[in-house]
């Protein structure tokens, strides 16, 4: 067979679909966030990033920056082990100890990323306890769905955010059926947010466990940054509680936090937890520094929020149609993926601009979007060069305007 | 039904049976390894690690930790955000350029560390190739085997280093049927080598594509570090070369190298690569620093080989039993789970020497070992204290010693 002819075909195949992905190639500024140098096939440029995920602009706090500092002179670069062979350092057993209390929790295990932490996770405590069925929010991520098909258990798919019909799927099953309900707080690419406490009283009713991603929350929601459920008073419903460093805390790793019995059980089974080299002492550092920070700082979260409200309501006076939700996250739909390429493209080149286009595998085909993050670090001027270069762009393109 | 329970219950079976991991809690210092602190429930002591995977101690390495403070100061903390959306940092490019000139490939893909790289490659590569069968030598790693698992491909084990068998089993199935042959150069438990040419051999006669991890070779082996492969000349005869940043290079992170567009695939395809944060810019700077040090400077992994080879040498004299092989690795097998983690626990309170016992999952039942790892950075003092701390309890508690 010819394997590279193969790759070819199928790369063709995205290109003429317009799903081929290009990297934007930058190198953010610490201090100047969200500024980035971008390199360009022509050269460099300055942009303004509109899409990271590094949602409070963490990644370039004092804080964070001057713990890996010391914990890169103190222990060095990397773990050098897994963690059962000479790669448990201090800074990750402080680490876990930080993300049990932010989560009201017993006890957290920590993992490279928030995808691994999902996919070893949801893999092992389905395949382990015998006779599990896995009861899957159908927007979840793709992390949690390799994790649920890596354990083979029987699977049930329920209604995006809808306790109802969880609860006609559950009763499906007798009470001593062993069950998980995985779901998600906040839905990155929508920006919804789950019903957390109807789906744990639904739950609750049949005997299930309840794992819930909170990913896109933490740091961002609740008086310490525990998200969601920590808003919502919810904590302590919840069987595991999942979450990244990588995101609002602005460094990288993942992590759940459940019961000492769930996270030791998780410990001791997950292949991807046991055989991988720990996440490097410095990473550690700045992921305390800055879970501790926004445990006692709230001001990133509101003027998150403000920033959030501003950008919309600017959009809503010049007609920009967006998917409203209750979150942080702005999706401007396109609903076709060379359009989307093309936008952010003129964004880009027209008005150093950054807002990546959005397209299959991460959102359902005809669902291509712009998705726009706004942060406590984008001042009003960004803020009003964003809008008016997508005011320009609706006019020139006679895009739909929203109906006020 | 009681999970919690359930949990408590298997992780008895395991205290049971002694296979319950306690990890050790370290911190290792840099400029001193080593040497670490180790935290202990009645304090803190020095202890001189003897099992890291950080092989030529680059984890403490000048130009490593420049490169990391550098990038640290001048890009922020994390990558803020996946590859495609925000996180491709200008560091992460010139690593990948790196890594493809190391293996002499066209192209590189960088993971989140070498497990993933694994997992992720091999089950994208498996699972979109319609058709395709995998060989896979039974000695290969976690992350090899549940990539492939994950695939749901069909898939055939063949004896461990046994090219014979691998033909046997090729020959099986048509030319025309796409295949995939895996397989790691060094095995880091064993440390036992791969004959790849034959290997290779095997594989070009039936058309399949050959997948070696270099994991525990990249780094110490070949004129510039590029593994068993490079350092026998086969480098081209390989489809994927897949390596770590995380052992010899000091760091963490994973990677493959291969064509353009094998690598393209796997970037446009495997949902561990697509949908989850990048490294931090400071880490891919790190490894940079790390692997254009070695590839000019061969001292380490000279020093390297004379460290073992007199750790070797020592034990020899007085008769302390070790499974022989062509690598750096030196398994003092003990084949008792409870023995092992005693000897181990007796190494580390009388004589500050930390050799993590290794038992299942990690080796089968019944071949559990001490895995002794020197490093040009231990001493001909450290060599001397851990070769009488051996001799030491090889006599108290009258262990066997080999016959010379
Ligand atoms: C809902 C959700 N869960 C998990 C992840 C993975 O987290 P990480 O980026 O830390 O791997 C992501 C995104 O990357 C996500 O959107
Ligand atoms: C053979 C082999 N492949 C892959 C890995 C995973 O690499 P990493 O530690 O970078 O995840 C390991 C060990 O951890 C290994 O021993």
């Amino acid at each position: 067979m010819d394997y590279n002819g193969f790759f070819r075909d199928r790369l063709e195949d995205l290109r003429k679909e317009g799903n081929y992905r290009i990297f934007a190639e930058l190198e953010r500024r610490a201090g100047n966030f969200p500024r980035a140098k971008q390199y360009r096939e022509d050269g460099e440029a300055e942009v303004t990033v509109w899409c990271s995920n590094d949602y409070l602009g963490m990644g370039q706090h004092p804080v964070v920056l001057q713990a890996m500092h010391e914990a890169l002179d103190h222990c060095g670069a990397g773990a050098g082990g897994t963690r059962n062979i000479s790669g448990t350092n201090h800074y990750h057993v402080l680490l876990e100890r930080e993300l049990a209390d932010l989560h009201g929790k017993e006890a957290a295990l920590l993992f490279t990323s928030g995808y691994v932490s999902n996919w070893a996770s949801l893999s092992t405590l389905a395949a382990r306890i015998p006779g599990c069925v896995v009861f899957s929010d159908e927007g979840n991520h793709a992390s949690m769905i390799e994790g649920i098909r890596h354990s083979r258990a029987e699977k049930r798919i329920w209604k995006h955010n809808d306790p109802e019909d969880l609860d006609r799927q559950l009763s499906e099953y007798p009470k001593e059926t062993p069950k998980l309900v995985a779901f998600e707080s906040v839905y990155s690419m929508d920006g919804d947010i789950a019903p957390i406490a109807e789906i744990c009283d639904v739950a609750d009713k049949h005997g299930a466990m309840t794992y819930l991603d909170e990913v896109h929350a933490v740091g961002l929601y609740g008086p310490r940054g525990g998200g969601i459920a920590e808003r919502e008073g919810l904590m302590d419903r919840l069987t595991v509680i999942e979450g990244t460093l990588g995101k609002a805390f602005g460094v990288v790793g993942g992590y759940i936090t459940g019961t000492r019995e769930l996270c030791d059980f998780v410990r001791s089974f997950a292949s991807g937890f046991i055989f991988t080299t720990a996440l490097p002492p410095a990473v550690a550092a700045g992921a305390i520094a800055s879970i501790r920070h926004l445990k006692q700082s709230s001001i990133e979260r509101e003027r998150h929020q403000r920033v959030v409200a501003k950008v919309r309501r600017k959009l809503d006076a010049i007609g920009i149609p967006y998917l409203p939700n209750p979150s942080h996250i702005v999706p401007v739909m396109v609903k076709d993926p060379v359009k989307c390429r093309w936008i952010s493209d003129w964004l880009m080149d027209h008005h150093g601009i950054y807002v990546q286009p959005i397209n299959y595998p991460t959102v359902p085909k005809g669902t291509e979007r712009l998705r726009i993050t706004p942060s406590p670090i984008h001042t009003d001027a960004d803020i009003d060069k964003l809008v008016s270069a997508l005011n320009e762009l609706w006019s020139e393109c006679a895009l739909a305007r929203a109906v006020a």
